[in-house]
């Protein structure tokens, strides 16, 4: 196989992190070439200096690629994979961007044997979304996920490596989709469904009293963030993580009902153990 | 009433936020004086510039103040309240930090009346505390909110009006100490708890997959952060706020159950309709 250095990389979808991803394989490749709906979306991408060359048409845009990123929200990766496995050069390395992996590589697995198929999952984002706010930048220092398939030959695994130290990641390879679903299912989309409760819960507040808007504390700004993520990808993340998602939650209220009962109880020593203990352990995560 | 910039002003605590508070006036008044337990934090806060003078002995560091700002943890605010009456110069003003409100104020009814008793709270604040994080700029642009008790007289709240701008805050004056307890028991109590308890639940998560250490997202380090919070402060809040936090607890519990209920059912429609409802207050909320 090509190293990212030789080769043409096809980033389909021109967002937040496909176009992001183009931004920082910019140069450092023999070609970028991007596909999106829009021509308009091409354009800009071109003049924002993120792509060598664009098209609309998927077919086209696929025929010199030697790797194929899939940066679309998480179903439509998964009718993508479905459909342009006739498409891909012989050789190619498929890979995606999408935060849930399970169903994703088990779609790859149906993929003609003459294609090289990697789950990928980059562990960044922004609030907001689309091209206009892509950041050659947004991968440096963050951890890459990579989920191999059985099928997927060392080489390639090497070269999904390659392609995330070429744009500043980190890679770490996870062989089990389900355990990589898990474990973000609690480390990310937990997180954001709790920042959407929170928010609906100021909205009450607000409602009740409108003193609220102005005393949104620094607390709530960073702890509700998330909850301004793109629908389209969330809502896709969400009904591809269900099981794992629904674990995390029913974790997480068992951990915040106790919360609750300390707080209703009083007792100050118990309240100081458990919120020492919060702190030191997100201490231990954050040194 | 003197302004704060003809005034000593008396900062008793010398924290993250007593230090800021005191290094934020420091230079704007006619003196500032600082009061700690130990000599070492006094002899740090002359040395960062955030004080003119300092005394370990609370009697003493009284006798010349213009304006009192109790800076400590809520609890011992309430326990200064009810020993530092006697002590209280004629015409001075006592305010507060804490926040919680509704215990506070109502012991600083009891004050004699030849003081001023005016309770506040700026909202803002670090995960780090301690003098060593103090900062001048700590208050600037945020809302600071005052909390008069019937018998303060209109001169004293804008005495009070006139230190949170002289820091470069925004005063927001709240005539009723319950429902500011209410407004942040939503806004800023309850988000420290979802907080700890999502730091418990990744903690179950690293446990039982050593690998989530290394995938926690960008989303997880911003809902976490509040849980690294000064145990000592954030004790005391939950002691002094207890309904009001278990009522903000129980409306944020249905939220999140109906989200669950939501991902259970895996409605497309009906999840989107959430999230984009979520999205868009979050962005109402911070445009």
């Amino acid at each position: 196989m090509k190293t990212i250095l030789e080769s043409t990389v096809v980033v389909v979808g021109l967002g937040l992190m496909g176009g992001s991803l183009a931004g920082a394989l910019h140069g450092k490749c023999r070609k970028v070439v991007g596909v999106a709906r829009r021509t308009e979306t091409i354009n800009r991408a071109v003049s924002q200096g993120l792509i060598d060359a664009g098209t609309t048409d998927i077919e086209s845009g696929l025929r010199e690629a030697d790797t194929i990123v899939l940066a679309t929200p998480v179903r439509t990766i998964i009718d993508l994979v479905r459909e342009i496995g006739p498409l891909l050069p012989k050789g190619a390395l498929l890979i995606d961007l999408g935060s849930t992996k399970e169903e994703i590589v088990g779609n790859m697995s149906a993929l003609p044997t003459h294609v090289q198929p990697l789950g990928g999952h980059p562990m960044c984002g922004k609030e907001l979304s689309g091209i206009s706010v892509a950041d050659p930048h947004l991968y440096l220092g963050k951890t890459f996920i990579l989920v191999p398939l059985p099928r997927t030959t060392p080489e390639a695994v090497d070269l999904g490596r390659d392609l995330t130290r070429t744009i500043g990641a980190t890679p770490l390879v996870l062989d089990d989709a389900r355990r990589h679903d898990f474990l973000v299912g609690t480390l990310s989309h937990l997180p954001y469904l709790l920042a959407c409760a929170l928010v609906q819960t100021a909205d009450a507040t607000t409602s009740e009293d409108p003193a609220a808007w102005e005393i949104v504390a620094s607390g709530f700004r960073d702890t509700s963030r998330v909850a301004a993520s793109a629908v389209d990808m969330m809502s896709d993340i969400i009904l591809t993580n269900r099981n794992e998602i629904l674990g995390a939650l029913q974790e997480y209220s068992s951990h915040l009902s106790e919360l609750g009962q300390l707080v209703k109880d009083g007792d100050e020593q118990e309240i100081r153990q458990a919120l020492s203990y919060a702190r030191e352990k997100r201490m231990e995560m954050f040194p």
